[in-house]
């Protein structure tokens, strides 16, 4: 086998489905690949009638799916002239997360057993999962009165999204299933480990990317928050980090081997290297080739926006700007996440409810905004649908437009939700570069980044820079392979494998100076709304105060 | 022939087509109608392609639409047993304004003489001919300029839409027709004086209504503005003021009789009283029993809101109220008048662009409307789509909505604008009382006010005082007839003539207590909106000048 022949597999566990990539370690070319649909729940989310916030996963459909997707990516491989599934050197693995899985003593994620298997609380809580609210609060008001500074790397608020949250719930909720919890584990620690064949939380290897951001783990409070802190949130609650193991770790450290179990279901050689496995959006940043200087943004239904930067240097906390946690995206870097809580969800929002959710009237109500030149609807829109999560880190703001007259078109208000989610972006970057962070290359990766010229120009002109595609449409598997690669021992390093394996399109989309210009001016009117709604007594009139005013009256309005 | 017997003749020029209606003196029953619509140019209105501003009327639809209208009326009440077209005891008239027609020394409209027989400049300059926005500067400026009170009763600003305007630009932009121009004539005050046979217009009794409302004429400065004032706008254009006649009076005055010839064509009896003229939403108020205390709101495209306080109690200007003149609406008191500009125009827009105008759509969104619960969307909107006529006088102003969330939907966007509307009305209600004029009761008019009992309840309910609707659903030609029946002999006065001829429906649209209660609250958001964006430096973000930043920019799009 030639260093040229060696592949790479890596494996991307989405909301609904998992994908297996098989990467050529040389060139990134993906050689093979298949995705599996989750079986149980509704696209693979358990749902609740009577609870909107409740999202939860099967732990079985994981396994199952490592073990489907990976079977077909390799009989999708084998149909390649000369493919010796030998080549595959190492195994990556990214997730959705924060999403933890309860687990007993042996590991077994609790779904699993039959006294439990139609308990939703004891099956993974997925991301979006929000029933956790009030134990996020609660997390977020003990942490502040007991003066800890477990919050400062992650904005300052602790998320109903996030880890802690969630085993919190469960423990004052489901007290039968709490009982018989030994650790949490999240998927992207969960899976690696089964694919070694030992679950068993003590002995896991934690990933530093999920530790960080979604956990609280920094080394400089000595890792998780302090026992006597998870005690007076619940008698007990300290169990789970003794359960946690000693150390979180990037992605270039092994997880360990892939046990025979697994080899004989998939047909892959047992013994290959598996790394520790990381969030799927900063994975998405790897396999976009992000480095210092350069802002991968992974443009979804909301943005998840990373950078790196040395920890030679010692880096400032940025306000407002969700995680900065040493090593969460790349070895010897500081991770730096922001993002927007919602981009693609607003199009589709308007779309839907504007044109009934006609196909066709999408397409023409974007060759419509697509004719229109910059400043001449008179629009200018807050992208604040779903809150705001950079630079305000406010989920109690809510989406403004204004400047409407009897003449405006649906597509002029469709083009300044775009410019407004553009706005928003270049909020982001000012924020990350006014703290010393230079941003000298945005790369955009995701379906809008893809298929949306019109979004891609706007942002190219807003920003006043050029914006870069990444070269794969598969990001996240890629930086999983890139790791997989480097466990594998392919590459020295996660730099080496990135040159060798990610890069960016030959489509660029350059900023024209005659809407940059345009744009510089409507920029400053976003500003002024910005804080004006957004930055406590920036304006006289506690217009920081009226979109949660009017939160209290619609919840009033809708309990009544 | 009995006093009960007796009957009055009320028309009424749209812009589109003129109505008249026989009406019952004693009951207000309106015995008969009919329509006829203008033969000239779209829909009775001549327009320009290459200029959108351009609206214009064929003085020749004038005359034959008083005879075939009157024709028509009386050919149906023939059918009514025992109806004997003697019993009209006067002849009332109201028409759209400012829509001045210039006209030579013998009167007659140069429209009129073959020679101009096809220039626009020669026809009437219909109320909505918006070409002489340069003019309208010129004059606020050169007032504010020179001191003079011309605007103190008119909010300060003079429009395009306005008397001296229109001839200004004439005189301006087409010097050969303005040379054989002896006078511009309203055509509230051209109709009865042809009536009567004499349309020179040294002669023509002027009505209160059109010229205290659009020509600045107030007795407190003698009547039109000064010579030297005109003279200094245009070398000449004073000789419009010396053609005018020497005073304005209000519509209980008698402009004369009916010539033969008039009465010759239509069958009524030759010497019939003719009220002087006024416009039609000052007759709209009538017709809907206006009075001290009563609100009289005509809803359509926009709002008139007239009021009437007593004369002999002074009145100080009430900043941002449009007009204040005296007996422009009923003898004996101010008439007070303001307006929202765009209120139909508002809904119309929505549904258009939100739902393509499918009408089956507009029904569906109203019915969605309807099940909402006030605040239960969390929106609040400002109607500024066509700028603010009242109280804050300011065409550069837009629409605004805040609050949309993911959630949001068209329903609840079109409910917030409808509130909006309601929020604009009450603002205008709680100018005119803080000034210290009370109303007691609102009455609304007009198509909105008949057929939309959604937006009725919702007035109810903001405003927090029942909403009544006007008896008539021709409330400015039963305006017309109450006047024709004052000249007529048949009622010493108009507010006898009100008593007996007006009045209002049996359904009354009161406010539901719970609903008033959450409205009060939404309106405090909106009034911060409302100060932020339209009162200089109430918020210290320049706010008050953010809409018209956004004007300028779009104004420089366009342009570019």
């Amino acid at each position: 086998m030639t260093r040229h022949a060696r592949t790479a597999l890596g494996l991307d566990y989405g909301t609904s489905s998992v994908r297996a990539v098989i990467v050529a370690v040389d060139t990134g070319e993906e050689l093979a690949a298949s995705t599996w649909a989750y079986e149980h729940g509704t696209d693979g989310v358990i749902l609740d009638d009577r609870d909107p916030n409740l999202a939860r996963q099967h732990p079985a459909d994981y396994l199952k799916g490592f073990i489907e997707s990976v079977r077909g990516a390799l009989a999708a491989a084998r149909s390649i002239k000369g493919f010796d599934p030998s080549t595959i050197c190492g195994i990556g693995v990214d997730t959705t997360g924060s999403t933890p899985i309860p687990v007993d003593k042996g590991g077994q994620p609790l779904g699993l057993r039959p006294e439990f298997q139609n308990e939703p609380a004891a099956m993974a809580w997925l991301w979006k999962d929000h029933t956790s609210h009030a134990q996020a609060a609660e997390i977020t008001e003990l942490a502040a009165r007991q003066g800890r500074p477990y919050l400062a790397k992650c904005g300052g608020v602790y998320s109903s999204e996030w880890y802690w949250s969630k085993a919190l719930r469960c423990e004052q909720t489901a007290p039968a299933i709490a009982r018989a919890i030994h650790g949490w584990v999240e998927l992207c620690d969960y899976i690696p480990a089964a694919l070694t064949g030992d679950t068993r939380p003590e002995f896991i290897s934690r990933s530093i990317c999920a530790a960080g951001h979604k956990a609280m783990y920094h080394e400089s409070w000595g890792g998780l928050p302090a026992e006597d802190f998870l005690e007076s949130l619940q008698p007990g609650f300290s169990r789970f980090r003794r359960t946690y193991g000693p150390r979180a770790v990037p992605s270039n450290n092994r997880a360990g081997a892939l046990c025979e179990t697994m080899a004989r279901a998939t047909g892959l050689a047992a013994g290959i290297p598996i790394a520790v496995g990381a969030l799927d959006a900063h994975m998405g940043a790897v396999g976009s080739h992000v480095g210092p200087g350069t802002l991968v943004k992974i443009i979804g239904t909301s943005t998840c926006d990373c950078m790196v930067a040395p920890l030679a240097r010692p880096l400032p906390d940025i306000p407002g700007v969700c995680g900065i946690v040493p090593e969460s995206i790349i070895p010897g870097m500081y991770g730096i996440e922001a993002g927007q809580s919602a981009v693609g969800d607003i199009f589709n929002w308007f779309v839907r409810e504007m044109t009934g959710g006609k196909s066709d009237e999408h397409a023409s109500l974007t060759a419509a905004a697509q004719r229109l030149r910059p400043g001449e609807s008179g629009l200018v829109a807050l992208d604040w649908h779903n809150g705001n999560r950079t630079v305000l880190v406010d989920p109690l703001l809510t989406g403004l437009i204004v400047g409407q007259t009897l003449h405006t078109t649906r597509a002029e208000l469709y083009r300044a939700l775009i410019e407004a989610t553009a706005f928003g972006a270049l909020k982001i970057i000012e924020r990350i570069e006014s703290f010393g962070v230079e941003i000298e290359r945005v790369v955009n990766c995701g379906g809008i980044a893809e298929k949306n010229p019109l979004v891609m120009q706007i942002y190219a002109d807003v920003c006043n820079r050029p914006m870069y595609i990444a070269r794969s449409g598969q990001t996240c598997a890629v930086g999983s392979a890139i790791f997989a690669s480097v466990v594998g021992g392919a590459h020295p390093d996660v730099q080496t494998a990135q040159h060798a394996m990610a890069g960016v399109r030959e489509t660029i989309y350059r900023p024209i100076a005659a809407n940059a210009e345009v744009y510089r001016e409507l920029f400053g009117i976003y500003t002024r709304l910005h804080d004006a709604f957004g930055v406590k007594n920036a304006s006289g009139l506690d217009l920081d105060r009226l979109m949660k005013d009017l939160i209290a009256i619609r919840t009033r309005a809708r309990s009544a």
